[in-house]
């Protein structure tokens, strides 16, 4: 008799996306005449064309492969030299920081790396997410038995949950107990918030302290606008000992239909057995990574590439730029509404909270059906997101201007 | 303290093929003269070009990607409906079997997803698998704690071998103990052996009678020739009630490179709580991909669509006749040595029994010693592969026929 993964018999609703989802196409049945004004802001997802160069390498790659020559099967799990030798090189070793190629392992997208880790990782960990929190972390724990059962309080018994509010400026503090990994994400989504290097050196103290892990994703490490703030956790000593760094091309290369991200596991990160044993991880996922997997499609990994040539450089610039400037337009709009607003400077994403008192689902659903924008409840982040929703500077131009046009008057006629 | 996943620690040596480029490589730093004689029909590696079909649906696809207007970003977990509608069409329909789009799975290659569909199923479950048998359905197992430790045999405790001999033709019959899961795979990797249909039904029997799941491996069903062979599990009565089969692209399309193949998941397939309550797999897999993955790169998918277009099936038949005429010569060569040969009929693998006693590590590296002819040790896929050895016609006709020549030396000089 087959069993199954009783573990995802606890995940409470559906993934937060495909619900936001659901409630636009049922506005949208209910709406005919409006649903073509609908302006999505929702999920972080890029608009703007993929740079010209990584189209170029695509073109490139899909010529050779169909050539007998310069035909390319099966690659490395880990991906191909090219493109970790680029990765380091522009990533790591022009900001003076120690990783190695043979650091950097080469995925689908970063959210699937998220989760993925944890196979390396044993059961009986004690788990950390912040709150609110990117729901892929808890739910991919959930998922791997990390956790109890859902709770009323809207999480999981036995996951740690490190508020995230305007009074921490939504960067939570290292805990005082007992925690064996922890998710930081930073710039962060949802908030936008982002981490001093003090504040992320006295994590690396903690987790070295504690023998604990950090999983940093850094997503959106290319928003980072503001001097003197930490690009990467490796820029922090005693880094290369306690943390996995979680690498995106899809919010600066704009590949979220492309997929192509990276995780850096140090050599140096060790965790241990129960009786006592330290185990390399980079082994481990070296090990995953080989037997399940054969690699990114090969003109992914040079489109890759492409985005650390110098025109590619360049034309990220310019997509990042134009998407903060998205932000700046909205956090204004927002302020200008005397709506309390965080992030959008080091991030494209804007945190507002909700005006009047308003829960965050009855806020989407007056943005949805009285603005025609698509916004993202706070609540669909946690707990501690109840109150607060984010806007997505992922749009063009227009969109952004004329959602702004529409707060203001949502602002004005709003009951 | 964070702890590892200590059934990492059980993985006996390394994953066979690093293992034969490791000794490859080794080969050939200690004889650079004829290292650049080696011919690889090791790791069954497609060599021929992809399809024009694809290649010029990804120039299309990438183009798209580079106009604001025909942009796309995520895409759904599951894979985009049109490749989902293409394959049911194509690959079920057309074969009057009845399979819905909202089975279909898109991914980035059925190995990773062999492995990954042990994520959803419990721990608990009692594992069995053929023997010799392709590594990645033991190792995954491995890795989820789903064995013991590995053990004299060459095998791991805790799961159940199901001997492939000459004797059953390298089909075995279903278990008369308890199993849980089972995997299967025909046309057999590594053997080339075919499952008659009423070999098949009596093991889809067998799964219902015993609330058994079948992993139906079908990453080589374009090589089947021979009439009245079952192509898909669900040709057979009630297989929608417990199979799971996995297709790929790789070896009709020549997709190695590229990764894209997919999963069917019938909504019909149950697995049980430990309580008894039965619960359909299709939601937890489509939980699953929704949560860990934004779907295949999205020139990958239109690549993958334009191979069943009218173009794309006469370029995937072409190869495929392309490499079953490779293995009709590699058999025949076989044949004319006496050496006894299995496969090679309704597969691109020939299995050969070694020579003069010897043991199949012994004979591959005699192969590339004296032959510099790169095969696979049948030990490599478990203790039943122990006097075999594997041949892949995945090559030029070029080399095919020079390996042809190069065995009538070998056998000639042997000692």
């Amino acid at each position: 008799m087959a069993l199954v993964n009783e573990h995802y018999l606890k995940l409470a609703g559906g993934y937060l996306f495909p619900e936001i989802a659901r409630r636009i196409e049922a506005y949208a049945v209910a709406n005919p005449q409006t649903a073509g004004r609908i302006i999505h802001c929702g999920i972080g997802d890029v608009t703007e064309p993929l740079p010209a160069a990584a189209i170029a390498a695509i073109h490139t790659a899909a010529d050779e492969l169909g050539r007998r020559e310069t035909f390319r099967g099966y690659g490395p799990g880990n991906g191909y030299e090219f493109i970790r030798n680029s990765i380091v090189e522009h990533d790591f070793h022009g900001h003076g920081l120690d990783i190695d190629a043979s650091e950097v392992f080469l995925s689908d997208g970063s959210k699937g790396d998220c989760g993925h880790v944890l196979e390396i990782l044993g059961p009986g960990n004690l788990v950390a997410v912040t709150d609110p929190v990117y729901p892929v972390y808890v739910d991919t724990n959930v998922m791997v038995g990390n956790t109890g059962p859902a709770n009323d309080a809207g999480g999981y018994d036995g996951l740690v949950y490190l508020p995230c509010t305007p009074d921490n400026g939504f960067v939570p503090e290292p805990p005082a107990d007992r925690v064996d990994l922890v998710y930081l994400c930073f710039p962060n989504n949802p908030t936008g918030s982002m981490i001093t290097r003090e504040q992320l050196r006295a994590w690396v103290q903690w987790a070295i302290h504690h023998d604990a892990i950090i999983l940093y994703d850094v997503a959106y490490q290319a928003y980072i606008t503001e001097d003197g703030l930490p690009r990467s956790i490796y820029e922090i000593d005693g880094a290369r000992r306690c943390a996995i760094e979680f690498h995106s091309f899809s919010k600066n290369g704009g590949f979220t239909g492309l997929r192509c991200g990276y995780t850096v596991c140090p050599k140096t990160v060790e965790a241990t057995t129960r009786d006592g044993t330290r185990v390399a991880l980079h082994d481990l996922w070296l090990r995953r990574w080989n037997t399940r997997s054969n690699g990114v499609s090969y003109p992914v990994q040079r489109a890759a590439e492409a985005l650390y040539s110098p025109e590619g450089t360049q034309q990220v610039a310019r997509l990042v730029e134009h998407y903060l400037a998205n932000a700046r337009l909205l956090r204004q709009a927002c302020e200008a509404l005397r709506w309390p607003v965080w992030g959008g400077v080091n991030a494209p994403y804007v945190w507002v909270a909700c005006p009047d008192g308003l829960s965050s689902w009855d806020m989407f659903d007056r943005m949805l059906s009285r603005a025609n924008v698509v916004v993202v409840p706070g609540r669909g982040f946690g707990r501690r997101g109840e109150g607060f929703f984010r806007i997505s500077a992922f749009n063009s131009r227009e969109n952004v201007q004329e959602v702004v046009h529409r707060l203001k008057t949502f602002a004005a006629v709003r009951t």
